[in-house]
């Protein structure tokens, strides 16, 4: 052996030192550090929604789909219980399938109203000798040609009792509680004689109900040219949006909501029945039917006593008169309609969530028309078709949701919301525990001047931001939110937001909302622009008549350019509402609202003092919800939303705000209403305030002895329930 | 350079490679790979209980603890609404707070009754010429040394209202529908009389209200040797555990619970209060009070007509009869009570839960007592303190639960559940949504013979499960659960499970399960072993007593031998409910309980064809939610337990199985109960049965023609209530 060589083992050391630090080099980086399944199971659960899906949104958003929903729904008459709408279901059943869409229909036999047999209604004049001066026209003038006319159901107001009543005529405006107010203050007696009411302002099973209340022994409904056409425009239908004389708004005349035969739970087959008598106090006691202006004018011409207040006045070319026919003429309804027991059918498709899939948003149009319902509710269910096309769409192309979406088609909506009411009757104890929200739509393009929403202020904030990411259909260079801003009156100074109005009662959501206590919103396009000039109409000219053809939507919204917009608009809400991590409801607007609402009785503060009202009680929970509200914020704003379990319990005390407010045993004078604070008002039940249940009892005369006890009593469980949401706000 | 030498080259390559081998393995383990944050979020999220919990308590548990509070309580009455009663509050919240948990005294104004003012409630027998022969003792003997024996109330019959009435007597027996009704077909005349009846068998109240019916101008309730002794044992109190005859049963005689002046919201300090007209309708409209069988035997033997039936025979030594006073003796009612607005105090404690504290297990026991109350609610109130201290024991030791526990001192339970009413009605929100589970404790050894339960059909599981873990306190080597069943009549031969009752409305549970659906269970050691032998007694005769003194609990539970059982019985359940990762409630077992009691109707089944009761569809549905039941059950067995949002949702959905029963409008004929099943019967309110609304509307009378109509919709109520549970199982 040599002897070592000093420099060989500086090499040898040299050498083996790199070949260690190689080995550890790639020892280090070959052992395998790829993601464990615990990270990607958390990043799963922990997924936020995602903004680009908008794009998707509208890339894929189209108006040929639109319109073929739309002309094949209008093409016949589409009244539930009819061989038509059962076909109209398999129709929405079969496109949902084609998408993919794992859908069913859902029978349910209903009590339904129509005119009995070969009879055709009537109203009609006599002279004193009893000679026929005037018959009401049996039915509308056909003005567009149809496939099918004699399938359009004469005008009629369903439910309204058979009865052959004669006698004179007072003429009672639009009906309402103040309208009848008036009347008894100026010595013009209602009772024993027939009502003639205009249609607006307020809901027509209102105006009947009043009308019975003071005594009339029936009531002629008709649309006053006032009210729907524009004065000098002599554009009617089909030359114009403007109502024809020939046009008749049907329509129920029920202000219980829901199967009349079923209430409280679902007309299932095996469902109790109650008597036709023990039902018959259900309906209105006296007949109702609704005319035209063409028709209405030999009526109101013939009246000769008392001449109208300015504002009483309509638009019919002679002075109006409140009462007292000429010539002892007399006026004779001559109504036969019959209560009758048919399927009616919901179509309702799902698309399960994958993270939390016992979380549901649900989105629903009905699909039911009193004729051809063009606008009412076809434009709606064809916004309704194309949001689930787009849904299923990228369903397909791999988009899963967190939450799931409920999508209805519901039936018999005009007969006073049979097919919701019966479907959240018969699925009230899943409702209750696991949907988020309800998306109505009903009408969806009633007009075409501005944007317009009816939502729960838990929801306000969600219907805002959605607004804010779609660009004008005017205007591109400006949001739809700054838009429908600049045409609507600010709701205050501090939230410089468009106007949202009060949920009401009037379309699908109120079973949700009023029963169930799910934060519901409702939005469509309304007002019109003629020649570049809005128009201030109360609804749409044509609603409810024989005209809502497929031409008139194509008058109103020309190239889909509104029914696009509202289409995307749906799509982006409920994108946030399915897949947000934390749930975009918004408690603080909430207790602010109430808030400010309590705050505005502060005009009765005397009388509630005068009847130990406490009044200041009430105002101090309604601060303490604040406050909780804001802690509550906070606490959000904190949240460690890498631990699934508490974003859960986030959302679950989110989703049970709306519920605090629901209370068993309803409103004091309504309990078919079971929530304190969205219920309808019990005025108009297409409106809302803030108190529906306080405002029904004010309206209670001073007399009744039980009209204070009463209202201490609400205003107690009104403190407890805004109280009881602190509480739970503040909970853990 | 000399030539390379193979032998030193291969030396160099060895080396280098040995050198990389060992780099490559240092690097390899030098990587860090502790578990990431997320594996033990998980890790946390996902933990099970630990059953080693259960040897803690037994190191843990402590007689001497149970032993200081029973003395302590029953030194003094403990009547709702007196200063004690505040006192022992403050007692239970300072140990609660000396122990470590977060506690505080929640207070009500409620309405209570008491003896008016000086005046002694009496009961008196007069001879023809109005000669007073005999007056009903004013109060009971003193017969163990009391320290405050000027602080017990008078015997008296809460909520009766005053008065002065005179008349015949007629014996009633128990005074249940039956024993009216066979008086009736006997042809004997209750109406215009006073009834005497019996304690025992059915809650008083219902004795009262029966009396009512039947037109009783005043009811006397007495207790009978026969059913508060042991014939020929004459160990009286306080030589033995028999009623002497002095003593009597005081007690409440509402059917409505809960504060009578705020109905279905808390009795808080701005609560409206109806007028005392109004209230009266809720209460007894005829006077009612309570003797000892000294002074029955009195009144019993001046009855001379009408031999009684063998089985209305009480132990007196003379033969009853039903009616007819000797000699035109009349029987004199001399009450005076008033009802008056006190508060009480509810001790309310909290453990948060670590990972889930939205989810709470309630544990409760009332404090209130008529006089002492050693065995009611003390020997009860001595258990929930000693769990309380166990868990505040393991908790300061490390231990943190995953769901929260909530601690409840309950007063005036006798009156009416008062204070468990008014907290439930002030935390109806969140409770609604984040109760799990109520443990109701009450009298917690009222025997010493076996151990008894009332629980609802979710929670029988845990219930045997518990009992499994635990050793007999009779003999160390056989469970008690086995020791129980050897004592219990069996369910049914398939199910050799020892007999739970229905959970019925005896005390505090009731408003959590009647008005909200949140399961509950009620435990106790009921019957007496005397000299060895068993004896069959209905409850323990003190109860309601003077005598219920500490000493009496001492000879029922010498060494608390029974009393530390059940602490372990409720530690071990409560553990189970608190730590569980899923949810000990089996809805397999609730769904076949519900097909049970269904097909036990069908002797019925006549009846039901006759008067068109969907009886078929209704078993239907029974069938229905036994297989949803069945196949819910193994999407948990394969559930994928590492996902917290899973767990989640099975618990939700278990959580919420229960409340699926509750419907807002109430049973048809009391509608102040919500539980189509849990609730009690209307014939017993201690009692509980299967379907209460179907048997209220089964005892109205052929002749009522509403009777089957409402069976029709009340069976479509049933049937639709277990289609939407068995849906809501069967959803994602």
């Amino acid at each position: 052996m040599s002897s070592p060589n000093p420099r060989k083992i500086v090499f040898i050391v040299l050498l083996s030192f790199f070949a260690f630090l190689l080995g550890v080099i790639t020892g280090y980086f070959s052992r395998p550090v790829h993601k464990d399944s615990s990270q990607k199971l958390l990043e799963k659960l922990n997924r936020d929604g995602d903004w680009h899906l908008f794009e998707q949104f509208k890339e894929h958003v189209d108006t040929g789909y639109i319109d073929k929903v739309v002309r094949d729904l209008t093409r016949r008459p589409g009244l539930a219980g009819t061989p038509q709408q059962k076909k109209n279901a398999e129709y929405i059943f079969d496109l949902w399938q084609q998408e993919g869409l794992k859908a069913e229909i859902v029978q349910y036999n209903v009590l339904l109203s129509y005119p009995k047999g070969n009879h055709t209604n009537k109203v009609s004049l006599y002279d004193a000798s009893g000679r026929e001066l005037f018959t009401s026209k049996p039915q509308e003038k056909v003005l567009v040609d149809e496939e099918a006319p004699e399938e359009v159901v004469q005008p009629f107001n369903a439910y309204s009792p058979s009865g052959l009543v004669k006698g004179d005529l007072v003429y009672v405006n639009y009906g309402r509680a103040e309208d009848f107010k008036r009347l008894k203050e100026a010595g013009i007696n209602v009772s024993g004689k027939i009502a003639l009411a205009r249609y607006g302002k307020i809901f027509r099973g209102n105006k009947v109900k009043f009308a019975e209340e003071n005594g009339a022994k029936g009531v002629i409904l008709y649309s006053d040219p006032a009210d729907y056409c524009s004065p000098g425009d002599e554009r009617y239908f089909p030359g114009g949006m403007w109502l024809p004389g020939s046009g008749v708004q049907r329509g129920n005349v029920v202000v219980v909501k829901g199967d009349q035969s079923t209430q409280g739970y679902p007309s299932t087959n095996y469902s109790y029945r109650p008597s036709e008598e023990e039902m018959s106090k259900q309906f209105p006691s006296i007949p109702c039917h609704p005319i035209g202006y063409d028709d209405a004018y030999f009526l109101l011409s013939s009246l000769v006593s008392g001449e109208v207040w300015q504002d009483w006045q309509g638009s019919l070319n002679f002075t109006y008169h409140l009462t007292g026919l000429l010539d002892n003429r007399t006026v004779q309804m001559d109504i036969q309609n019959e209560n009758v027991y048919r399927p009616i059918y919901n179509v309702i498709a799902k698309i399960s969530g994958t993270i939390e899939a016992d979380r549901a948003v649900i989105i629903g149009c009905h699909r039911d028309a009193w004729v051809y319902g063009a606008v009412d509710p076809i434009s709606g269910t064809a916004i309704l078709m194309e949001t689930a096309r787009i849904f299923a769409k990228i369903y397909r192309s791999g988009w899963r949701p967190r939450r799931s979406i409920v999508l209805c088609s519901w039936d018999a909506e005009e007969y006073g919301l049979l097919g919701s009411y019966e479907w959240v009757e018969d699925n009230m104890k899943w409702l209750q525990n696991e949907a988020v929200t309800y998306v109505n739509i009903d009408t969806g393009i009633a007009g075409n001047y501005t944007f317009s929403s009816r939502t729960v202020p838990l929801l306000h904030d969600a219907v805002y931001k959605a607004t804010m990411e779609l660009p004008s259909p005017y205007d591109s260079s400006i949001t739809l939110y700054q838009d429908w801003r600049s045409k609507s009156e600010s709701r205050n100074e501090l939230l410089p937001h468009p106007k949202i109005q009060p949920i009401g009662a009037g379309s699908d959501h109120t079973p949700f909302i009023a029963l169930v206590g799910i934060p519901s919103t409702y939005s469509k396009y309304i007002g019109y622009i003629v020649d570049g000039k809005v128009i201030p109409i109360n609804d749409y000219p044509l609603y409810h008549t024989r005209y809502e053809q497929y031409e008139l939507l194509k008058m109103i919204d020309p190239g889909y350019t509104l029914a696009k917009i509202v289409t995307l608009f749906n799509c982006e809400l409920i994108r946030q509402l399915v897949d947000a991590r934390i749930l975009p409801l918004n408690v603080r607007t909430y207790a602010g609202v109430i808030a400010l609402n309590s705050r505005r009785l502060e005009k009765l503060r005397t009388a509630f003092t005068e009847n130990n009202v406490e009044y200041d009680e009430f105002l101090a929970s309604t601060e303490r919800l604040k406050t909780a509200a804001r802690i509550f914020h906070q606490k959000i704003v904190h949240l460690d939303q890498n631990n699934p379990l508490q974003v859960r319990m986030i959302n679950d005390k989110l989703q049970s705000v709306e519920r605090a407010f629901i209370v068993p045993e309803g409103l004091p004078l309504r309990p078919m209403y079971r929530h304190l604070l969205q219920s309808p008002s019990g005025l108009n039940y297409y409106g809302g305030t803030g108190f529906p249940g306080l405002e029904d009892l004010l309206e209670l005369p001073d007399s009744d002895p039980e009209k204070w006890p009463q209202i201490r009593k609400h205003i107690t469980i009104l403190t407890h329930s805004i109280y009881s949401l602190a509480t739970f706000l503040e909970r853990d």
